[in-house]
């Protein structure tokens, strides 16, 4: 009696998505064999429930890559937006990401408090977030670059870090943001030393050794005549990605009887899109406008 | 006197190669912030030492980018070299590799048991492989389907799994290739019947469920005449790439004095490459054969 | 130069407190070993920063100690009594425990947000409570149980979990005095139908099945008279323990010049002490009325 | 129709075990309520198969309870023995430890490589070996020190430690003895100058500072008249715990027919019980004498 119960159920089962996932890969009982018993060393990485989950992403020796490829010193404004393009791939492409933030040649994802992502195995989150952006760095690389020959794949690496406030998860984006601007600073005036003064790379480090915020605004502004604040906001400030409503105007085919000509019809579709900001998320402000980032029922 | 110490210390770290990398990235004690704090919660991932790390990626989705690029069924000749193009790479770009096996869209990458790379932390083995896989896939894409233009960039996922032992090493390999044949003699026959005999993927389906190596054997070899030994051995037992020393022949140019002409010379120069095989890995024979793969102080 | 160094910092370091360490357990020079490299495979267990961390106990195959002992059923007023004094000795010997509630062979404790004791490492956390509780078992058994002799030693499993805020951590404690609520009214019901009623353990079972709660709080009443919430509160709500002022009252000796003789002198102190209270964790009440649990900053 | 599918299998798993184990502790349906959700905040804490699982539990505060109980100096025979004690019968009340190893206020358990003890949960594995160790600790204190009474019940923490192979188990063990012998012989010349040439202990440590083996030797013949290697082996070289067949002889009453009186007879069993070893597990001897240890399938 039990014996038939179950071959019911197998054949409730067998719709048709199953069918076609078993003709590719094949169902777990033809693939058992005696080896099978190796899967039980897999462990369990399951991120903490009801916490953020944070994906870092940083390129491996980009030091060399920048290099090599001529990126424009301090900043490289081809490279930042390459990145914000990979960046909103990987929040279209995958699951729950609320917000992202990158400067440099980071980026982190921020993926929903209550996401259940492939039940929240943090081995999921990071390599499928590093892989979809590798992938998207080589493929829009010429959106970007144009002519300039890509000359070999970068690497990423990437970690999983699990916030369980709030207030963490505000002051990890404010960690990365005055990060990225005490380097930019520091950037912005190591190479004026280098490129305007003639300094070598040594004697600009020197120079800057023991600096404090003040004096080097003062350095720009009395040597370069640069006001730091009027930097563009993309290097000061890094750039935030946010789901925002876009209305895309799209061209539509429209299929009439025979005897007119096909026309073209212009038909407008509002989507949600990864949307950059430059703005301060260190302040209250940000997230105060932004009261939905943080709603755990978002 | 302990500031004095100290001050010396510092002093006499202060090389070319730390003052090279403060000024790409700023040293610790520059970006120290009141957020810094958010780094505790970090958790280690420290993969068991004296272990063999695993790190096996699989493709998001491969089913419809399969289809979306008309792979050839049940397989398609390019789409595994590139898969073993990509692999290749990862072993010569990242550290420790001591032996690779792909079959369909997966790869399993074995580091070496004592490898110390990145402190064994297993956040760093799985997002660097399968970045690098994935950066090296649409790299090299035009390279094994030519002018067929890749639609998208494709996601990876990884894992990583620690075996304590070489008996369980060899045996997640076996398990792995047993898989391929399992799913390859599935696929061999599904396709058959569906591209010769004009089912239909559920009536193929039904023909070979509860069938057995032997049925699917003989619907081969009675129905199309096909020899399952005789089918391509990439396609039974899938790719082990093993580090070999490889020839390499390079034309080299050749500063002469300025009378003559520059010559250009052929130079042999012997280097280790990632090899490809398609061998039984189930077997004791193939590790007898390269036992240098399981010798621990290799 | 930098060798001088290290000998005066050494030595700067050798004060008392290090001397007595020193000759207690030897300084970790002393006692390294070509064997020490085994210390590199303990795992960190640190739990997540700025958690609820709960560790829960439970006793080991308590029915077949309760058994032996002659507990009574449902409730051992005795047994519940000495399991309370062996939380509080726990309260009373860790640092940073908050509240703790027990029912039953079982005790939660839960330690502060911001706790750092031993670096907040879960092995700490849970052997430290289950050792400590166990050895009290036995040393305050003869103050609950007189002469009736303790048979064996009992044995206590341990857990650890991590909760990121405090809707979490008040859900815990409700789960576990709604487990408490749950098992009390079946086992009260079951206990009467065996006890007062003669029916076998089979039969009471089989009676109780698929009853719910007013179905019992009726065969209580109708049956044996019992309205449920007349139970001791104990029984029916557990215990919490929370750190309360208690006044307590010293006899200290008093050291007076030679000529008189010594007297005692009644001198009142205030301490903190862990209070228990049987009061219902799970409505809004408590938590209002006891801020200072939740208080991250108490 | 599968509602009454899975009614029948419902049905079929009301088994008398199932029945006993709900009137014991309610079952899983019945405890269910809104705040069960809790549950999964329970992290997987599971050993790596096929690894040697060690439980290490130390005294907490040892020092202080030495003192409080006038423990002889620098090793006391009765605290050692009561350790021992209590190791025996955590390897008797828990599964599958194949060795122990302890000295001074520590004890090393060994779970065998394969067990599947609450399959392998490492806070089971710790909080069972210290709860166990620390109840029996107060359970037969008055075995070893008679009248003495205990004054408070003492604390251990305990750790879960993973090797990966037999070399790295042996070299853990080597470890524990390693340091044994280290601070034995310190712990033997520093209170032989304390005991008996009158030096404080910041003296006695200062005479020490910088000493290797052979003067710690030298001072306690020259000095004391000791020859170390003639001190108490268990001293030297700890306490080990082996599984050995043990004659047990019973004094058993016999019932005999009414005409005799009752007599009683002399029985012998063979059990297998832990028994103590002072023995060097350093070198290869020991793990020859005892090939049963490391044997996996043992």
């Amino acid at each position: 009696m039990r014996a038939a119960c179950k071959l019911k159920v197998r054949d409730s089962l067998a719709t048709t998505s199953v069918i076609l996932r078993r003709f590719l890969k094949l169902g777990a009982t033809m693939a058992k064999s005696k080896f099978e018993y190796v899967r039980n060393f897999e462990a369990d990485d399951t991120c903490l429930a009801h916490c953020w989950v944070v994906v870092r992403l940083d390129g491996r020796n980009f030091h060399r890559f920048a290099e090599k490829h001529n990126f424009a010193k301090p900043n490289d404004s081809r490279a930042l937006h390459l990145m914000t393009k990979c960046a909103q791939t990987v929040m279209q492409e995958l699951e729950d990401i609320v917000i992202a933030y990158g400067q440099s040649d980071e980026y982190s994802f921020v993926f929903k408090r209550k996401s259940n992502w492939f039940k929240r195995r943090a081995s999921k989150f990071m390599t499928l977030v590093v892989s979809q952006f590798a992938s998207s760095y080589v493929f829009y690389w010429r959106n970007y670059f144009g002519d300039q020959p890509l000359l070999y794949p970068p690497g990423f690496d990437g970690r999983v870090v699990v916030y369980p406030t709030n207030q963490t998860l505000k002051d990890y984006l404010s960690w990365r943001q005055a990060d990225c601007h005490i380097n930019n600073l520091y950037n912005t005036v190591f190479w004026a030393l280098v490129q305007q003064s003639g300094l070598t790379p040594v004697q600009a480090q020197r120079r800057l050794q023991g600096t404090v915020t003040a004096d080097k605004n003062e350095i720009l502004f009395s040597e370069f005549n640069i006001n730091y604040n009027n930097e563009p906001v993309m290097y000061r400030k890094g750039t935030v990605l946010l789901w925002q409503k876009v209305d895309e105007v799209m061209t539509k085919e429209v299929k009439l009887p025979a005897e007119v000509e096909g026309e073209q019809k212009v038909v407008t579709r509002t989507r949600m899109k990864p949307a950059p900001l430059h703005c301060d998320v260190i302040g209250d402000a940000f997230w105060k406008e932004h009261p939905e980032i943080l709603d755990e029922d978002s």
